[in-house]
């Protein structure tokens, strides 16, 4: 325990997880199953599989299997960006003079900047597998989207994203990195789906919505021969991918002998979050071990601690399945002062169940504190972070004051999703003291959840 | 030597180098001092000290002592983001068909997304030791501003960036970056110095050069109290602190058997490039070892292959000291065409006289041709390089090709200085077909060359 820790902990390669972690498989209250809107009842594989590849529709289903492998061919590409490092954060515990030992495992070293790329190249992976030609996806900011264009190029797959309007024309470089990587990048709503002239016909002028295009992205996916349609967050799928992020966590901990405290994540669509915690909970199902875990969302979108658990629908659009989940309705927008990501109006029905049943704590925070906390860390541990991993880092900092209070050493792990230098448009906000804070009125919630839908018998 | 090669190779932290190498020591032929353009004599220290810190300046003049401590100070922030990984490029090995073994030592994880950062943080750090208030510096594109500002921020001094002002205006995504370090960016010309005000008179509506700032910078810093001048690149100085690139790559290659044959980097002020090679060139200097090394430049820009190696101006505004080194002459303006850096028109006086002496060959490139190896580099490797790293790119794998025709198993290593998250504008226009070549005339060239100093006797 006395063994010196050095500033970034890299396994070796043959240390990396060969296998992904299925924590369904040890929890004793499943996740709710997805719902076909239609009948109410729970979907098969064969329904799924018109939409998702037919391996991702079998790992959406699957709450038994507790290692899933993970192919030769995702490992090796793995290995290109992986392992991330967990890193001491000696220089952010001496500003805070503070006894906690802090680490933090940082997925921002690729060039889609965030740990979006652990699942897109899975699912990137299993198309091809199947032989299919390419993918569709929405994406908003871009993360997501520049990290398929990524894995698709990898295993040279059609991929075509449908980018919201308004991130289009004002992110312009996200869109040139996907379209670097050979990615077709169309502005939602287009004229190529119906749905989208029909919204462009009722809407003239609109500048889009995430709804919006995931329901063309969907059109595109089931209209075109060997497309189907892949998505970056909330379900069961992608959260098992990630489970990689915990897995080098908890390994790297291990290798120094060092029992985590408490584990910090933020929380948009809960894959990030699910994916650090699962081997963590894991232990916890099992009557193994206990950790203090805490979920933090903004205050503009708080779905776990203002949300309602009940089936919604996934996409404002009305057109995916039913999952039921911590929710603030499918029409509920955040303000569009809000700066980072985290806008989902759900939540992973994973993290929601485990959420349920008191594994997890939740915390919501506000985007200056967010953002003060993310410039404090960005001096002195040289990072620049994304707004939303900053959400993490600013309970990390919290917690670690309050550990300085009590004089406790804990040890805080948290997840450092990804870098911001997309985001600048928001830190220069922030810089100028323009940012502002926006927390929804309970009758704004009220008003959104009034629209769940109601399940067939 | 049968040994597997890891994708990544990174040192451990206790193996990572406490010595700086310093070529020079290594030199029979001496790179020619820097000459007070007064006199035409060699400068002293003494000289030197009111513009640059002391230690500095006495590095700039040392050619004697080969390995020059590493403080301690500064080691603990290389922990932060190095040792660098040295990657052996499978993927492109694969895709290239080649037999060649490809490396490249990768210096782009970091926030400044640059190698500038290992000097930016050893001078921020001599600036601090000394009880100076803070440093004034140029940036163009903003690599060396950024890497300056997080530096300065982590020892709590002050920074002031001259950004020539289309920059700051095209570029405002570099201009916060640096502002979240808490520097104060100022767009050149300003009418903060005298010097900027007279440019501003004389050319109302000026975007602005990289002249012209250093100017402003360097009145700056003599004005003020307790502010030097710092730069980041050309210098000896700044040579022999990134010779950690090149300490690190021999480390790792030795650490698994590996010879290079072949070490290929871009050029451009020529820091980068004669720090990678340094300790490789020492070896050959000693008569222990021989290896094919090659600078890359732009045919925009082409300094080692078609400048003449004499005594220049550093800077168009001709304020600063006489360097001997090859130049295209102070008044050489590259294409505005020319997408990424390495525009400057001399080239490190170590560089220049290891050149002339042929230790090293020089090879120019085209912009289309190195935005087609970049290209091909980011979709297989998962890496978005930046234009000048992809310099070197291109000719790595022109050399790999080649070995493809004659079947030699040749060990390639390049340096891959950093990424092109900030230069999709450059992308923008290579993705939309819109990019041109521009190569100077011989005309051009012996124009600007009409204008090099006459030596004071």
């Amino acid at each position: 325990m006395d063994q010196h820790i050095p500033y970034k902990i890299y396994l070796e390669e043959q240390e990396m997880p060969v296998n992904w972690y299925n924590v369904r498989a040890d929890m004793k209250n499943k996740p709710a199953p997805l719902l076909n809107p239609g009948t109410g009842k729970p979907l098969s594989v064969a329904e799924l599989s018109p939409i998702f590849c037919e391996e991702l529709a079998k790992q959406e289903l699957d709450d038994d299997t507790p290692e899933i492998p993970i192919p030769e061919e995702i490992r090796n590409f793995y290995k290109m960006y992986r392992p991330s490092p967990l890193v001491r954060a000696y220089c952010l515990e001496k500003k805070l003079q503070t006894p906690a030992h802090i680490y933090y495992k940082f997925e921002g070293n690729n060039t889609s900047g965030s740990h979006k790329l652990n699942s897109a190249i899975a699912q990137a992976y299993y198309a091809k597998k199947q032989g299919l030609r390419g993918v569709t996806t929405e994406t908003g900011a871009g993360q997501w989207g520049t990290a398929l264009s990524m894995a698709c190029s990898y295993f040279d797959l059609d991929c075509q994203v449908y980018m919201v309007k308004v991130s289009y024309e004002q992110k312009p470089f996200r869109r040139e990195v996907m379209r670097t990587y050979g990615a077709k990048v169309t502005p939602s709503p287009s004229m190529e789906t119906e749905i989208g002239r029909k919204i462009n016909a009722e809407f003239p002028g609109t500048t889009g919505s995430l709804g919006c295009a995931i329901s063309e992205a969907v059109e595109a996916a089931v209209s075109q021969e060997g497309y189907r349609y892949v998505l970056g967050s909330v379900l069961n799928q992608v959260l098992l991918h990630q489970s990689i992020i915990g897995l080098e966590t908890k390994a790297a901990l291990d290798k120094y002998g060092v029992k985590a405290d408490m584990i910090i994540g933020c929380a948009g669509g809960g894959s990030n979050l699910g994916g650090l915690i699962s081997p963590f909970v894991g232990q916890m199902l099992r009557g193994e071990a206990d950790y203090q875990i805490i979920a933090v969302e903004p205050a503009s979108c708080p779905s776990l601690t203002r949300g309602k658990y009940a089936y919604d629908f996934c996409d404002t659009g009305k057109v995916c399945p039913l999952a039921k989940m911590y929710t603030l309705g499918s029409g509920f927008i955040p303000s569009a002062n809000h700066a980072g990501g985290l806008r989902y109006h759900g939540m992973s029905s994973i993290v929601s169940q485990l959420y349920d049943d008191g594994y997890l704590q939740a915390r919501s925070v506000e985007q200056t504190a967010v953002f003060e906390a993310a410039e404090m860390f960005a001096r002195v541990e040289g990072i620049l972070p994304a707004p939303e991993s900053s959400h993490a880092i600013r309970v990390a900092i919290d917690e670690a004051l309050r550990c300085k209070e009590t004089g406790e050493a804990k040890n805080i792990v948290f997840g450092l999703t990804g870098t911001g230098y997309f985001d600048m448009v928001a830190y220069e906000k922030y810089n100028n003291r323009e940012m502002s804070d926006y927390i929804p009125t309970d009758e704004d919630i009220a008003k959104s959840l009034a629209s769940l839908p109601v399940i067939p018998e």
